[in-house]
């Protein structure tokens, strides 16, 4: 009973954290994407293809969460992007508090998209609402087409799901619309973008789908509207 | 300090299990591998791939964890092997007390290699002894060559580590030896083997590895020392 009663705090801890942090986004009119995937699935090439491929007077930051290291948090830092690194120091997710703990070394006035690279891991960031917008679920054709039947948490909470190194497909006998029953079952509302970040295929799309959602958030008075 | 309490017990009730399921193995004279992975990394291609090249005097078993689903368990029964699955229902790895309650349900006097195959998780599956002999870290091509630095905690409990999908090295431009300069920093002992589960490329190598551990089980009464 004790037990029970600590685990209900802590996700209300979260919640509350997470509430905060979606109040700070909205009054900076911040439009956020929490991006979770397996490890290697390319999160950090989706925030590389989509900046590139976005219109420039849209600014982007990055939130990089990980285990230990700041790899990608250098190659982001190399495009000349705003990020901060998140070492989680072994904990396998990004959770609400530490979202609210590195905002204020975050230029929030001056930008309008900001991602948050989740830690690599398709299971337990399912459960931490960070204060995003969007959740972004990336699938890799290496991983295989079985991974919405095998981990259907994470593709439930998915706003939109994007199944990356589609060039593979062949190399891999990748079956797309099996892929795409697995994630129909557990989730019949979130679209599914095909692409390659590495050939650049389907990003247009994919790119659509974002600006989409910022004119939806522009009558919200979010991500565009500011001159 | 009651929250610490609550983990401390935990923790102690899952390595007391631990030893427990290490004493059924050894009584059973069944050597255990736990191998831990990415989604998708090749866990089921490995388990098949070495079936397939051991000797047919050793017997195998395999022990299936997912968070649903049980579409493995079936590619594995299909063909023959004994395999009981575990359906976690969301957790993110496996622990002493699930492998303790399957038991059971399987031939262990009629099987010399167990392998465990934990849920797809890079991180979680780290923390939790489950009795076996050894822990296999089974890292993929795919997933890129900077694994070790950003998921040390995993490779730093290995025993030994395959790199999978080596017959893509090129496609992925992945450099193996940064990949090894990374896994010796956190774990100088454990032995890496490059391989392929698709086209059988090194996997001469991580039998010869396994073997090679039966040899030293041999003398402790183990694996290929029944009749």
């Amino acid at each position: 009973m004790t037990t029970l009663l600590v685990v209900k705090q802590i996700l209300n801890a979260n919640d509350q954290l997470a509430a905060e942090n979606r109040a700070v986004f909205a009054a900076h009119q911040t439009f956020v994407l929490n991006l979770m995937a397996s490890p290697g699935a390319g999160k950090t090439s989706l925030i590389l293809a989509s900046q590139h491929r976005l219109p420039g007077s849209i600014r982007a930051g990055v939130i990089e969460g990980d285990l230990a290291s700041s790899l990608d948090a250098a190659t982001i830092a190399a495009e000349g992007i705003p990020v901060v690194q998140i070492n989680t120091g072994g904990g396998c997710h990004l959770d609400a508090p530490m979202i609210h703990t590195v905002l204020p070394e975050l230029p929030l006035s001056e930008i309008e998209l900001l991602f948050i690279e989740n830690v690599g891991n398709l299971v337990c960031p399912a459960n931490f609402d960070l204060g995003a917008n969007q959740a972004v679920v990336v699938a890799s054709v290496p991983e295989g087409h079985d991974k919405p039947y095998k981990y259907p948490g994470i593709f439930a909470v998915a706003d939109v799901v994007i199944l990356n190194k589609a060039d593979l497909l062949e190399v891999f006998a990748f079956d797309v619309d099996y892929f795409r029953r697995g994630l129909e079952m557990v989730n019949p509302k979130a679209p599914l973008y095909v692409l390659s970040c590495r050939t650049g295929q389907g990003l247009t799309e994919w790119i659509k789908w974002l600006l989409d959602q910022a004119e939806v958030k522009k009558t919200e008075g979010s991500l565009l509207t500011r001159k």
